[in-house]
């Protein structure tokens, strides 16, 4: 790819503002440098002016859902349109999940999540892994897809008879996760009580999507957290609660971290910029039914969870990407209309691999509730630390890999699903309009977003074996 | 059974502490009196003196197991027994559980209670009942059971395969509870993550008495503790946490009081005074078996819990009375001895019934933690209140039960096997001294002990229908 | 004064509720006895029938300022005018400052307070210490007034120049306190930091009296009252916290409270049903003028007080009775009128000591915030125990002081400067309705307030040598 | 000066640690680039080899007193002598306190400190301000510092008749904060209330050192910081807690900053290394005199402040540094021994500038509490950000000052007055064996310290105009 310079540009990483080029040799990052000072743009192949614009980290978006399968269909997003759609968002890594579903085995999953995903990313991307199933084989296994680079397994308090872990379970497996240095990411919802008030709703003929953000209980959640806490303080193992939506939930977090412990927690856009009201409107409430579910604002979710982000007490924004079609999708069929008179059978998901980047920093760096430093901290540098991908992933360094965002903090746009890359066929967002916007996307050292158009090819991503977190304390 | 008098004494409640001449009619309190302003007592049938002698209302133990069958074996104190002994320690009421086991009709089980206590006791009683299965029809009988007078049921958050509910049990219990007017009373211990520890403890040989103590962590009682509270928030349901022993169980009880919740907990002479090293020194430690555990010392769980006692964060001291011998019991065999070589064998519970008045009067109210009012408080007063007996029982005053004990504050004793009158063949405070003593206990009108011996007879005690409890906010 | 019977009645402590005759000898209760069952009522003097009636000990009002010297006039009522309303409201004890100003000596000040009460009261009253100059002297003087019963002293941290008390000052009274067995209770406001949001209101011509109530940030008297609990801390002294209005306090007590620590509160009636609205409409306003001030109902005080009150994280409701007319009084003067162009010049007080019980009733008790028996400990039975009057005042028990209130819980009323008796011309709660009313009041056994007419002669009503506190944990 | 490459080193920041070369361009870094993929170093005027160093940025002290008068002598350390001592232990910018007395004008003491700094210093410096005397005179001269780069003010709720400040003084300067930008640093003891313990221990005859840490109770401590931040909450302005020691002030700092508010805190190596028993030993104790004191470690403050280090909740260590011989001083004559027999007379500081970077490299990184990134954080990025200077101070990007420290992490060193630098008689921690050692130090592209020399001259430190603060939320 020879050597390529982007020249002109405010660098910003987690920590520093600064006006520098920076210097690609093939993939790599291998110098920044004062505009001026050095002969290295003559002899580039390519020059990028990034004059007026940020030079951001590409984006690490730690959540998504590619090709899941899910209650009889699969999200609508494939590992090549889904990966694509985040490249067109300034994402430049995804790390999706891996499933053991019961009775199988985890390694079994891992390689058929390998398999779907190979040759077909636009970024590269690595594996969290559920365990849905815990038991001596899945706590073997568990060394093995260490070796693989799969440093971090998810479980689930929630969906009792699917992924469900009980609390069993879920000590066993931290006990394991202490003792190789892995990483426990949990769904801390209690599902067993939610599912009693579930079935009393049905039974209420409660059965519009709205319901779906009533009896999931924001207490469940922050007594889940809470839960999940305890039981890793048990373990001596570090814990990473994901797509956190309630205050209750933050504050179990909050005082665990005050006290020094290794409790991480991510939210992702759709908590901090959608509510309850959005799941209301008859069956148009399917297009947000996802769990835990949107809250109440009212109640004061979501500046908790924005003001969570600044203080550092959330670390994260991911997107829980998991999109079903609102109508027939061309491959997988009904989607969310499986959940017509039944919001239990809802596909549970929304888009948001695409706008993850854009929505940020427009509701936290253009509102002024994050700093550009911490922006770049909460979608870039600190996913990649704490899931073990830094330096190599994560901000624009000495021996980086040239993964990078020309921002145009200027930039508007209308958020749309006429505008979006993302295969289904609605936004959340429809009719936001938004400040700030990704202008040149290149993956290591490749421009593949640029000028309007997309520029690479399938395969151009690659597998990242992931090494184990850098954020413990 | 005629007029009595108790003339002369200081007459202590939960608030007042008076000279006062007590007017007994039959078997009940009729007057209260200034000493020489009436001429009740020349007519009286009888005239006690209590010069000298606190006048207290007879203890209630709100938690007793008598005859409970548990583990191929049955806890060593029958009715006749265990009441007798109560009566002994200055206790006039009972509160046992009959027992639903799974797969079994919770009425049958109150039923069975009834048959075995009838026409045993030498004390009032009444029953909780353990809901061992939730479901429909248990949901139901909690109706019938409440026109019993059983208005209080107890859930289990340990012993999974035994008595355990999951949390949807228990939230469907409590919502039924919420309707009803009944009171939750919860064993708060995550069984099932204890369970797993329990395991691994026995596959690594640990299967001494101490390691009951240690595998069954603080931490998760803390966390049972919570995530009580947090499904009787969702349902909307009172709380009454039972055997509370940890510092973190406590606190997060401090905490939803401070929100003004109907959340209350009880703790046990044996978390006051005895700790984790009791249950060290080989198979000795088997004498100290119940769960929860005794606590370590050094973590300060128990000047914690008498601080409770004394900030009403903690509102009653009950027993958890549920002895088992060590050698051979004359009826039911081996006991504690069943456990050799294998902790989880050993069945859980202590003797403690008779002497809880005496230990927490003398470590209490003696050692300057708790006023003289506060120990009447504790001990009768918010346990008649809590479980729906009062005015009847629990104080001393117009219209009550005459249940009362006369009480020598510089009264001296060492506990022992020797003197105890429980059927079983050690104390757990052997050789300790205590000041402040039992003298004289009234139950009903009827002197039944008095000068060293009891003079009552089996089937003196009647069965309590109780209401709902009266300390709800 | 002979024999009195009440009878019939439902006669309510702060443990008990019960259907009993109450036997008066002289000034003294001297039996509490079923209906029926003794001949007392033949012999009697006086039977007074309480069929349908509660029968309540008399109110205790533990704040209260007859007759203050403040800012060139005095508040409006003498101890005989405002002892005789207290008495129409159902209190039969106050407890009222006397006065040490700068550069003067307390005995002068207590004895000066001794002769303006002398002969002037309804019933029976005491007195705390406002402590104004702390100084050797001063510390010499509280052992004398020990002596003399006054066993608390009132420190103030606002109005500096005037009460106030520096931090030294404070902590060296505390130590004293903690010496001698004394309360000290405080007024707790940063009155530093107000004075400088005092003066930049006036500068900016902020001059009605709602301004007051604005510039007198909760968060100061929060800060103040934290402070407070960390000198008492220091010193081992108890605490008591007078007229609390915000929740941020509230916090700080509960905190505090949780540690075991002595440290308790009073709220007043004005603060549990008045806001910051009231000192709006101009010089209105001025009516609602007192430090602290209302607070803004958005902000939650007023539920979190109320919450406070049920939960015993606050113990008592007094009045801080000081008031002043809108119109000229005929003794002293211009009064309110005081402040017209200048909230700072408006005299600081309401009045309340009358309406006290019925408020808190209709608030408390008709409105299902507290129950009967926690109605009578917050107005009756802790203020006595707090400060040092208990048995003898706060409940009806076996020779304590016959002072009684029959309580119609059915009756209405509707609350207006037309009915009420205190020396003032507007009432805080004009118009509003009011259930549960005081019909009989006796105090010392002889009934002072019977069918709407006043019975008693100023005079009645006697000096109360206090005890000291007897709520310590 | 010409260009300068250190090549070979590991390169660390709060965020990155890269393996690349530093290329500075007289005093400013121009790149970080790859070894070996430029042709910079051939050209370069100086290569420092740096292989197997750390590359670190040269560490900020905030919290310096050189030549402070105080108590009627001076710190033992001029500028010259103090800032070439911080140049030794790899500190390159420092920030003294230039000195508003009472009745002074604030500007004349900024242009006194400046006087005295002038051509003295090694290393760059700034200047917050004392501003002992809040008027509207000083109140319009904070305008006129901002304007000079002193951007910072410090308060003294301690030192009353000295530095103190009422809180209507606080508060003042906090609104003027407020309104121009500027951070509030705070010395938190409650000096009123300690003083009066102060006098009561001199009265005991307590004189000797080790009574100055038994009577500035941490409480004190914990109490003024709740109550500067109850008073910046009510202004609106940034704070600043200068040199923590207590964990009561550190809970009230982290509990303000789990709500989002701008309060930030340092602490000193002095208080993570040495405790109360330090302070023992007859007079010395002396050495360690400093305020806040030393604190009883059985208390756990100082495992609680490493940890608030760990987890953001103190954001800086600084030195504090403000040392006084034991002996003569040949210039300032006698300083410690001014205490003799009365502890109050003690000069209160210690020496520390110098030995700050080892002391919490070896206690922090090499003990495993710290991360690398951690240490520079809190070492250097943070405070140039937190006093407006950075990215000039504070880090290694293009365009900052090349301001580099060498660092050897398997260096070691015992520490010693032997050694030292600083011009005072006595180490705080003679003998103690660090690990990870200064090695070069390099001052805006000029070598500084090498191979054991000092090559600076006296004035090459240049006064550095702050901005405002970068670390606000």
């Amino acid at each position: 790819m020879g050597r390529t310079v982007i020249s002109g540009g405010t660098v910003v990483t987690a920590t520093e503002t600064m006006t520098a080029d920076v210097l690609i040799d093939g993939s790599t990052v291998v110098a920044l440098a004062a505009p001026g000072i050095h002969s290295w743009t003559e002899g580039a192949d390519k020059v990028i002016d990034a004059t007026g614009k940020l030079v951001l980290p590409g984006g690490i978006d730690v959540h998504t859902h590619m090709e899941l399968p899910f209650g009889g269909t699969y999200s609508a997003d494939t590992f090549e349109t889904g990966s694509r759609a985040a490249a067109w968002g300034g994402t430049t890594t995804i790390i999706d999940f891996a499933v053991q579903a019961k009775g199988q085995s985890a390694m079994d999953g891992f390689e058929a999540w390998m398999k779907k995903a190979e040759g077909k990313c636009a970024i590269d991307y690595a594996f969290h892994m559920i365990t849905g199933d815990i038991n001596d084989q899945t706590l073997k296994e568990m060394d093995m897809l260490m070796d693989e680079g799969v440093t971090s397994f998810k479980l689930f308090m929630a969906y009792p008879g699917v992924f469900y872990s009980t609390d069993g379970d879920i000590l066993r497996a931290m006990q394991k996760a202490a003792d190789i240095g892995a990483m426990v990411a949990m769904h801390a919802e209690n599902g067993i009580a939610i599912d009693v008030l579930v079935e009393q709703a049905l039974a209420r003929g409660e059965t519009d999507p709205i319901y779906h953000g009533i009896v999931r209980r924001s207490i469940l959640e922050g007594e889940a957290t809470s839960r999940a806490i305890a039981l890793a303080e048990v373990a001596g193992a570090p814990l990473y609660i994901v797509h956190m939506t309630a205050k209750e939930a933050l504050d179990a977090v909050t005082a665990a971290r005050d006290l020094g412990k290794n409790v991480f927690a991510e939210t992702c856009p759709q908590y901090l910029f959608l509510d309850l009201d959005n799941m209301g409107n008859g069956f148009e409430g399917a297009k947000y039914i996802a769990s835990p579910p949107l809250r109440d604002r009212a109640e004061g979710h979501q500046e908790r969870l924005w003001k969570g982000l600044a203080t550092n007490d959330l670390q994260i924004v991911s997107t829980d990407h998991c999109p079903f079609c609102m109508g027939d999708h061309p491959t997988f069929g009904t989607q969310k209309q499986l959940g017509v008179g039944d919001f239990t059978k809802i596909p549970n998901g929304m888009p948001g691999v695409e706008p993850r980047m854009e929505l940020i920093y427009h509701g936290g760096v253009s509102a002024g509730r994050l700093s550009l430093n911490r922006f770049v901290d909460v979608m870039c540098t600190t996913p990649a630390k704490m899931f073990g991908m830094f330096p190599k992933k994560g901000t624009i360094a000495i021996g980086s890999d040239a993964d990078i965002v020309l921002w145009d903090p200027t930039g508007t746009k209308t958020m749309s699903v006429d505008n979006h890359h993302m295969a289904v066929d609605y936004s959340c967002y429809e009719g936001l309009e938004i400040t700030g916007t990704v202008e040149t996307v290149i993956s290591k050292g490749q421009v593949i977003i640029a000028d309007g158009e997309y520029h690479g090819v399938a395969g151009d991503g690659e597998y990242i074996k992931r090494g184990t977190s850098q954020t413990l304390i």
